[in-house]
């Protein structure tokens, strides 16, 4: 049966040289959305708290749910979650719609728009979205940005870390008129933390570091220690002896030039394995064994006798291939395959 | 919140169509594995026994499980099952290690290499492997193969099902040889049924069909009268409104070439919508709204100020678009977005 790997040491070895590059451990917030960015959400979260991690952010209050128990704080990033939720679960701020869905006591972070023009709030609405949450007796707990230019070098990225200072010491200045309690301020995620020498903020949100991965397109010196987490496994179906000229799979892509032994494994891309259609240069297992197109929903099939395979232990290369990046790879791979943590 | 609409009402009407075709429904079974192909098993599932499906194949036991109440017979296509699993659970057969791993009593269903040369025994081993079924006193419920040249309108379609002709020959012979029931016997799937004017099996086992999809590449007239029955729904996150000049989203990709409003939906790669990074044409949802790149894991942005807006009702466009087909548009749809029956 198909298998996810997580490596714990692996893991435990890129959350120390983000804390250590942070310079205070209690700063490091992790980002366990999207099934932990495919890695499990219940096992990085068993992993994460055992690391000794407290503040953690989450897609939705699904999964908020499941992991709830086990950190101080869980930030939802998205949608909305029900009255009776645990108080430890805290809600994300984009709208007002938002705010009035909530009942008093809620702890609430509100998201600022800082240039990435995505999500949050704009920034001159700040002193109205705070005034609201007050009057519904919300808890602010949080301000916070996201600076979407922390993979790329240019100008971009200090002027919407420029705007969150502004942001900060606007919030400082309401806090002070409006008597509430200054919240937490955090804006950057794993490239923008490991790019900056010092964090001002009170948390940095890490994700996909802490799985192995930077997406920097200029050069991050930490990015070279970290080291992928997961690695993907598939066992054999069944193994067939094939003469030369032998098609194999949908249509017959592949056509053997001798007689070969080859087996199907099972991953296809119903398991979140990208398709391999033969149109593209080949992938190659870990071991270095071409994964044959056309590739299954459930199979793929190459010339190996191995038991099991790694279909990747970095997911890079894939990546490229289907010119995306290893986050989209990892957050493909089906909740439904098992992860063991190693 | 995100949600997958499944309507019943084209599920049916696909079903009809191909019952009529097949002109004997029990001959209908249903194939559900990976998640129903993304459309929610449960759902499906539910779906499929008021319409009478009696027989249904999923991927592994782990989905037999969740239904297996609902059919007289489930067929696990890979993996190993449990022997306390219920008995209407029969298993595929590819290989020894498999017949090795059950108790007696159990069904299987002997799966032949048929010239797809991906899973599958050889068909040369057909004694072998049925006088060790005999031998477990197992119950040889079924032998099967798979078509993998439906779509095609070559030659090796024909050559395929001529070598399972003469696969029923044997079995036929062999059953009165060492006296055991007479298998049933299937070897088409969607296309391979929609294409042969007469069903000579005992059963086709429609997938794709069924969820109104056919990746034929020559014409298959009923094809054309298939729907899809899924579409997928991204609701507004929030509101910009952004200058002339503004960037949008990661590394600033989209620039706004006048003042505009645009509104963040919630569903990104993270939910198995392939990401959208601007080096493709362009996508847009139904209503005819750009999908701007670059796409984030759980969100997307695009100029529509609609609380909701459907990013398809039909999945061929964007496997169009990303050099695949709809199975894996399909497929890749996480499971933990709702789907919701109307």
């Amino acid at each position: 049966m198909s298998e996810i790997l997580i490596n714990s040491t692996k893991f435990k070895n890129n959350l120390d040289l983000i804390a250590e590059h942070i310079g205070d451990k209690d700063k490091l917030a992790l980002v366990m959305k999207d099934n932990a960015y495919g890695h499990g959400l219940q096992e990085i979260a068993t992993l994460a708290c055992a690391y000794g991690i407290k503040n953690i952010f989450v897609k939705n209050e699904s999964e908020a749910l499941k992991i709830a128990h086990l950190f101080e704080h869980i930030t939802v990033l998205y949608g909305r979650i029900c009255n009776d939720s645990p108080l430890n679960i805290h809600v994300s701020i984009n709208s007002m719609d938002n705010i009035h869905s909530l009942e008093p006591s809620r702890c609430v972070e509100l998201k600022v728009n800082t240039g990435m023009n995505r999500n949050g709030i704009p920034r001159e609405k700040l002193q109205t979205f705070i005034e609201e949450i007050l009057l519904k007796k919300l808890v602010l707990f949080g301000v916070f940005a996201h600076n979407g230019y922390g993979d790329v070098s240019e100008q971009s990225f200090q002027d919407a870390q420029k705007v969150f200072s502004e942001v900060k010491e606007e919030v400082l200045y309401l806090a002070e008129k409006l008597s509430f309690k200054i919240p937490r301020f955090h804006s950057l995620s794993s490239s923008g933390t490991l790019r900056s020498d010092k964090i001002e903020d009170d948390l940095v949100r890490i994700g996909i570091a802490a799985y192995g991965y930077l997406s920097n397109t200029f050069d991050i010196p930490l990015s070279k220690k970290l080291t992928p987490i997961a690695s993907l496994w598939a066992d054999k179906i069944c193994e067939q002896s094939l003469k030369k000229g032998s098609k194999i799979g949908y249509g017959g892509k592949t056509v053997l030039e001798k007689d070969t032994i080859i087996s199907t494994y099972d991953i296809g891309y119903g398991d979140g394995l990208f398709r391999i259609n033969g149109n593209k240069p080949s992938l190659k297992t870990a071991e270095g064994y071409i994964i044959l197109p056309v590739t299954s929903m459930d199979c793929f099939s190459c010339e190996s006798t191995l038991e099991r395979v790694c279909v990747f232990d970095d997911a890079t290369s894939i990546a490229k291939l289907f010119d995306t990046i290893p986050y989209e790879v990892l957050t493909s791979l089906s909740p439904f395959i098992k992860r063991s943590v190693i």
